[in-house]
């Protein structure tokens, strides 16, 4: 049986991510920091030697360790054999339970909350606690499901149908809209997933796209500034948990329009959704909180 | 006496900068491989995993050394003493031996070879030859020169007058120009020079620059980019040496036209120069040798 039900609830073994100031910079330049106003708002994410200025990490930079940790397995592992090249990343959250530093090095133990059937393919859940080694102490949590397509029909739970944080009817009360580049994969790619997907023509156009397709973590990031900027004045310390669910795929060079909804639900949260230069939603379902 | 002329051929003691693929493709990223066309004719200097694409390094890549090697010091520390805000680059070349491996460590050891009164201020010229240190071998030599403002006036040699590799009257035979971005110093700082010149109005406000400026070395990658593109087919093995002197700050921004001259010297050589946005000089006298 290629999907292994009997995995969930198993947990991966430890592994480990450390990050300095650069990789820092490099996430926040790679999620299109600085791109509008080189020398104004976001000089906390881009420099660390600006005068008057401490660097800052962007929140959605601990995303990252869900693809750059190393050093044990992933409770993924568990889940059965399938072909990588059919997995689809579907939802990521991430929630802080502080700022992330601008160094340091967490341990990350993931685990397995979900399998579920969807007929044309399976999805995986996960949730992952990012420890930070210095302390000892919980620093972020990240949950992730991805679609595993061709895998479904093995007669599993459908999971829960998604009704969470939909888009309300009316416009939103804030927009925000970010040029993304051609090349903005080229340098997303160096905060660590290089699935030739996002810069290798010859492969994208096996999955059938026009050309190669921009990272949804990086859309996640760009998304996040958004949030980050106009519902926390850019103080990460505000930023408490963002989730949503890719649902189209982004061509870099696109333009990226945040729209957010206030007051649908408890003080200090928020619906968002992200659109492409058409219109079509790329990032859904988005709930985010805040301080 | 601030300037030490006594310094004249005295050398630095070994320093050491090691790099790998990552470093190199940052660079490339840095000085605006890729941006013209992400998926086309430079993913051998923006990726390392393109199907049927080896990764190669841009030959301008070698000037980092200079600023990036460690643990040793640089013959410009006998020079006697002086307000390093006052240095300015005057001049950069590099000759390559052979091609800059995608990783590998170097051993830098440079000499003092000039020290100029010019009156306004003195021109400290060096050169510095990276050993590779895996086979002991050359694999590039740099040559820089600085002009410390304020610092003439020490009785000393004015030096030669310039007149190598100047540019013809005629239209160039070659004409190549590159836009670069308000934010491109952001992410070219990210290879090492982390001047807040580059990043921080209020500190570059004090310099009388209307934001912060490119970085010199920026202006000389994009520009080893042109000459590497129409001259060598953009195989790094064929670029030889590349030497030019800064004449004007680029604002980031602007374009970057970089004029080309063949058949003015030997087969295999040409001079160059490159002009802003409104056509003034900014990096001029410039001599190529290719193969």
């Amino acid at each position: 049986m290629p999907i292994n039900i009997e995995a969930l609830g198993s947990k991966g073994t430890p592994r480990s991510w450390a990050w300095n100031s650069k990789d820092a910079l490099l996430y926040a330049l790679g999620v299109g920091a600085g791109m509008a106003d080189p020398v104004g708002s976001e000089l906390e994410f881009t420099t660390e030697n600006t005068m008057g200025v401490d660097q800052k990490v962007l929140p959605t930079f601990g995303v990252l360790a869900g693809f750059n940790a190393t050093g044990g397995k992933s409770a993924m592992s568990n889940a059965g054999t399938y072909d990588p090249r059919m997995l689809v990343h579907g939802e990521q959250g991430i929630r802080l339970y502080r700022q992330i530093p601008v160094e340091g090095e967490i341990t990350l133990v993931d685990e397995i909350t979900g399998i579920y059937d969807k007929g044309k393919g399976a999805v995986i859940s996960t949730k992952a606690v990012a420890t930070l080694k210095a302390d000892d102490q919980p620093l972020f949590e990240l949950t992730s499901s991805v679609f595993i397509v061709g895998e479904g029909g093995f007669g599993g739970d459908r999971g829960p149908a998604d009704v969470s944080n939909k888009a309300p009817e009316r416009e939103p009360d804030i927009s925000v809209t970010y040029q993304t580049r051609e090349d903005q994969a080229l340098l997303y790619r160096l905060s660590g997933d290089r699935n030739p997907l996002h810069s290798d023509k010859k492969f994208s156009d096996v999955g059938g796209f026009p050309r190669p397709i921009l990272h949804g973590l990086c859309t996640y990031g760009f998304t996040g500034r958004a949030l980050l900027a106009s519902l926390c004045d850019n103080d990460p310390a505000r930023f408490k948990a963002m989730e949503g669910r890719f649902s189209s795929p982004v061509l870099p060079g696109e333009t990226l329009t945040i729209r957010i909804w206030t007051g649908e639900g408890a003080d200090g949260t928020a619906i968002f959704q992200t659109v492409g230069g058409d219109g079509r939603v790329v990032l859904n379902n988005g709930g985010f909180e805040f301080g």
